[in-house]
C-alpha cells in the first residue's frame, strides 16, 4: 500500500487557505474571481514541477496530466473545485483538488508505476455563488450525456449569460473572457479519452465523526425533490385592522412548518432529511401584515418511495387552509432520481481503506456534486473525509490533516487497483 | 351648517390619483419625488387661486394661509401629506390635505366670515418611505416639545443625512436642496403663531365600515410597543445532516409564533391588535438549515396594562428553547404610550358630525400621524372617513367621494366653531 504525506498536504491546506482568506478562518472564493484565478496558478505551479502537462478546456476546467507507461490507455481523473460559497470554509471543493494532487506528487515522488495517465481537474464554478447554477461548468461538459429534464438547465448559451449576482450586467461568459482561462473545447472531459473518475469530499455532516470512522464509502447521491410552499393572505395596516378579520401569511407559512414537521416525522422514515431553507415574505414591513409568505422545501432520500410518502404530506398543504383563511399553492421545483456510484469502483474505494487500516463505512451524499454529472459520461465513484461537528459552507468548516492524507492514501490506493483494469 | 362640494372634492380626488399613478389604481409618490413635486405644485395652484398665501419652512412643509378677521388672532392649521408608500393608494394621507384644501375653498366661495387665519400644511415625508423614518418633518418640527425618548430620533441633522433605500449616497438633505422646497425655518408650526390643529384621514380599518358609520370621531392614538424576536440556530447542509441534530431557527420562529397566536389570544383582550409584519432569515439558501431567523412584533391599544399582560407572553419566548435548541432573545425596538386627542376639539367635531347629520362614532387610531407630534405643541384632533375593506397602504385603498366630502364637512364646521374660541 502507498501512503500520501501529511506534510505535503498541510502545506497545501496552508497554502490555499490564503486565497480569500476572509479574516475569519475561512474563505470567500468565487468562481473566476482574482482569488479563485490565484489558487489556479498554484495548481498549475505544483502540478508542472511534478511533470504533469496543464490543459484548459472551453470553460475554464483546467487538467493536470501525468502520462501512464501505456499511450494507448484513457486516462482516470480525480477531480473537484477551487471556488467557495461566501464566508465558506478551507474544505468544500478545494480538498478534492488538494487530494487530487497530493495523489499526483506521490506517484510522481514514489514513483509508483501506472499505466494509465492520471489527471487531477479543477472544474469552473461548481458552487454557482456568484454566477448560478451550481454545477455549471460540469454540467455543460456532460451536457450531451446527461438526462433531459436536466440537461435543460445547462445549456451552452443560458450559462455564458448568467449573471453576476453581485454586479448585475457582468456574465459568466465575459467574466470567463477576461479570466484567460477560456481554453479548447477539445480539451473536455470525454468517455473516448477519460476511463474512470474519483472525487473525494468533506462529508458535510456528523455520520462519519459519529460512528468514529475516519473514511465514507460513498455509494449514492440521495434523490430528492424541490418545492415551494406559497401562502396567500391580505395586506392590511397593523395599528387598525382587527384581529379576526385578519389573514395572515406568515402565520399561514408558521402554522404549516408546524403542521409539515409534526406529520412527517410521524412517518418514522430512517435517514430522510428535509429543509425549509429559504423564505420570502411580502411586503416584509413591521407595519404591515404579510400578504404572501413563500418557503422552500427540499427533502432527500435513497428510496423514491419513502421520498413519496413525504411528498404527499407537503402538497396536503395546498388542500388546508391557514392563518385564519390564507391559501396555499404547492409547486414543484425540480426533483432528481438516486444517483448510484459504479459497483467496482465502489469496491476499489473500500479495499484500499480496509488494506490502508482507515477506519471507514459505506455513506449516502446528501449533497450534489460535479461527480454526479461526470457518472453519467463515465464510471464514477467519491470518498468522504470526516468533518469536524458535520459543518460546511460556513468558517468553522475543518477537517485534520490526518483525515484528508488517509482520503488521499485511500483515493490514491483506488486509483491504482482501477489502473489494472 | 355649511357644506363643502362634493363635486370639487370628486374633481381633486382625480387630479392628484394622476402624480405617481402605478399603473393599478394606486400610486407610488415617494416624497420630494418629481410625482411629489408636482401635487405640491397643484396644491400652490388651487391655493394661491382662492388668494391664500404659500409658505414654506426648511424641511420643505408648505403652508396655504387665509387671513381671517382678527389680524392679531392665531392660525388654525388642517394638515396631512401627499407623500405614499410604494404602491400605496389614493387616499392615504392626501386625503387630508384635499379635506383641507376643500374648507378653504368651502370658506373662500361661500364667504363665510371667520376670525382666525386658516392655514392648510403639506408635511413633507411623513411615509419615510425612501427617507427613513416616518412622520420625519412633523418630528423635526415639534422637535423641543416631544419627549425625549422621541425627540432623540428626530435630530435635525440626523434627519438630513438619511440616506435613499434606493439610491444610497443620496440623503434627504440633499433631495431636499435639490427639489426647491427649502424654505424659511420662521414660517414652523410654532405655539405663538398658530392656536389649534385638525387632521383628517382615512380609517385603515374597517370598523366605521362595518358598523355602518361614515365618520370617525377619533380620541386618542393606541399606544404600542415593538420588539424584534430572534431565533439562533446552527447553519448546516440541507442534503447531509441529520434531522434530529438539527437546530432550525425558521422552525423556532415558527413554533414560537404560533405560542404566540395562542398565548395571546387566550387573553382575550378587546381590540388589542398585534402584528408580525417583517422577518429577517440567514443565510436564506434553500440548501442550508437557517442559523437565524428575526421576526418583528408590534401590539397596540389603548390600556398600558394590556398591553404589559401581552409583553409578558412576548418577553417568555425568550425563556424558552424553540425548534430543537434554538435559543430566542426579546429586544425592545420602542414603544409609545396612548396619546389623547384634545378632549375640547373632540367636542367640536361631534358636534359638528351631529348637526350635519353624518353618522359618526367614536375611535381610536391604530396608526402614528403627523399629529400626534403636533399634539405635544398645540390642541391637536383627528376626523376619520371611512375606508372600503379596511385597506390602505395599497392599491385598492377606496373611500367614497360622499365619505371624503363629509369629512371635510365635518372638518369645515368643527374648525368654525374652533374660530369662535
Amino acid at each position: 500500500m502507498y501512503q500520501c504525506s501529511e506534510a505535503r498536504m498541510a502545506d497545501k491546506i496552508q497554502t490555499f487557505s490564503a486565497f480569500g482568506d476572509a479574516g475569519h478562518g475561512g474563505i470567500t472564493r468565487y468562481s473566476l474571481s482574482p482569488e479563485a484565478l490565484m489558487a489556479r496558478k498554484e495548481f498549475q505551479r505544483r502540478m508542472e514541477a511534478i511533470g504533469a502537462v496543464i490543459e484548459v478546456d472551453d470553460v475554464g476546467d483546467m487538467y493536470a496530466t501525468l502520462p501512464g507507461s501505456d499511450p494507448e490507455a484513457k486516462r482516470i481523473v480525480m477531480a473537484s473545485h477551487v471556488d467557495s460559497v461566501k464566508n465558506g470554509g478551507n474544505y468544500d471543493g478545494i480538498l478534492g483538488v488538494m487530494s487530487a494532487m497530493e495523489v499526483l506528487e506521490s506517484v510522481h515522488e514514489q514513483n509508483i508505476p501506472h499505466k494509465h495517465p492520471l489527471t487531477a481537474i479543477i472544474w469552473t464554478n461548481e458552487e454557482g455563488s456568484l454566477y448560478p447554477p451550481a454545477m455549471m461548468c460540469s454540467g455543460i461538459v456532460c451536457y450531451d450525456y446527461l438526462p433531459e429534464d436536466i440537461r435543460c438547465k445547462f445549456r451552452y448559451e443560458d450559462m455564458m449569460a448568467s449573471q453576476s449576482i453581485l454586479n448585475p450586467g457582468q456574465t459568466f461568459g465575459q467574466a470567463l473572457a477576461a479570466s484567460g482561462y477560456q481554453g479548447d473545447r477539445a480539451c473536455r472531459l470525454s468517455p473516448e479519452k477519460y476511463l474512470y473518475m474519483f472525487e473525494t469530499h468533506i462529508e458535510q455532516g456528523p455520520i462519519l465523526e459519529d460512528a468514529g470512522n475516519d473514511i465514507g464509502v460513498v455509494d449514492c447521491v440521495l434523490g430528492m425533490f424541490n418545492y415551494r410552499l406559497k401562502f396567500y393572505g391580505q395586506t392590511v395596516h397593523a395599528g387598525t385592522f382587527p384581529m379576526p378579520k385578519r389573514r395572515d401569511a406568515f402565520l399561514a407559512a408558521a402554522e404549516a412548518l408546524c403542521y409539515l414537521h409534526r406529520e412527517i416525522d410521524a412517518l418514522n422514515i430512517p435517514e430522510l432529511v428535509y429543509t425549509t431553507g429559504e423564505v420570502v415574505c411580502h411586503p416584509c414591513v413591521h407595519t404591515c401584515v404579510p400578504d404572501f409568505f413563500d418557503f422552500s422545501f427540499d427533502a432527500r432520500h435513497e428510496d423514491p418511495a419513502q421520498l413519496n410518502r413525504v411528498l404527499e404530506v407537503v402538497k396536503s398543504c395546498g388542500e388546508k387552509t391557514w392563518g385564519n383563511g390564507c391559501t396555499c399553492t404547492v409547486e414543484k421545483a425540480w426533483n432528481r432520481d438516486t444517483v448510484y456510484w459504479d459497483k467496482k469502483l465502489v469496491g476499489y474505494v473500500k479495499q484500499a481503506a480496509e488494506e490502508l487500516g482507515v477506519s471507514h463505512q459505506y455513506i449516502h451524499s446528501g449533497a450534489g456534486h460535479d461527480a454526479q454529472f461526470c457518472s453519467y459520461v463515465i464510471p464514477t465513484t467519491m470518498i468522504f473525509v470526516q468533518s469536524k461537528d458535520g459543518l460546511s459552507h460556513c468558517e468553522p468548516e475543518f477537517s485534520s490533516v490526518k483525515h484528508c492524507t488517509e482520503g488521499a492514501s485511500v483515493m490514491l490506493n483506488a486509483v491504482l487497483k482501477a489502473d489494472e483494469d
